[in-house]
């Protein structure tokens, strides 16, 4: 089974790779971008076909390890 | 219009945060994970509507600035 985490600071936190990146866009030309926010990935790979039991699995690896759950939301996805 | 841009590094190189963090999740206890991936997403805001105008501008901006093409492999989404 093939599992997405995508992660990202809460709302309100600010992100000073987004504001860089933002800048940087912008002295490239590229005006039309109004927002920029950066967030991160992991894709594993699980045993089992139960999605129920491997999302709640997922969740106790975010809230133990994966992710950092004081400033950053977690989105759990099974994609195959 | 809100566009999404998932970076990975392409298959077959090594991704040591990924092998890393298996170990740690299989110190864990979490021996149902049999591979461990890491890609990095950026989230973006634009103006305008034309979403083929759009995601050829954000590919120019993934091959100047925000991605490595030698490394990497991105796909763009619109998602709002």
């Amino acid at each position: 089974m093939k599992i997405r985490i995508d992660i990202r600071r809460k709302e309100g936190l600010s992100d000073p790779e987004g504001v860089t990146t933002q800048r940087a866009l912008q002295n490239l030309g590229y005006d039309g971008v109004t927002a920029t926010h950066f967030g991160r990935t992991i894709y594993l790979e699980m045993e089992g076909d139960d999605t129920g039991a491997a999302t709640a699995e997922v969740e106790a690896m975010c809230r133990q390890l994966l992710a950092n759950p004081v400033i950053e939301d977690f989105q759990i996805e099974v994609v195959g």
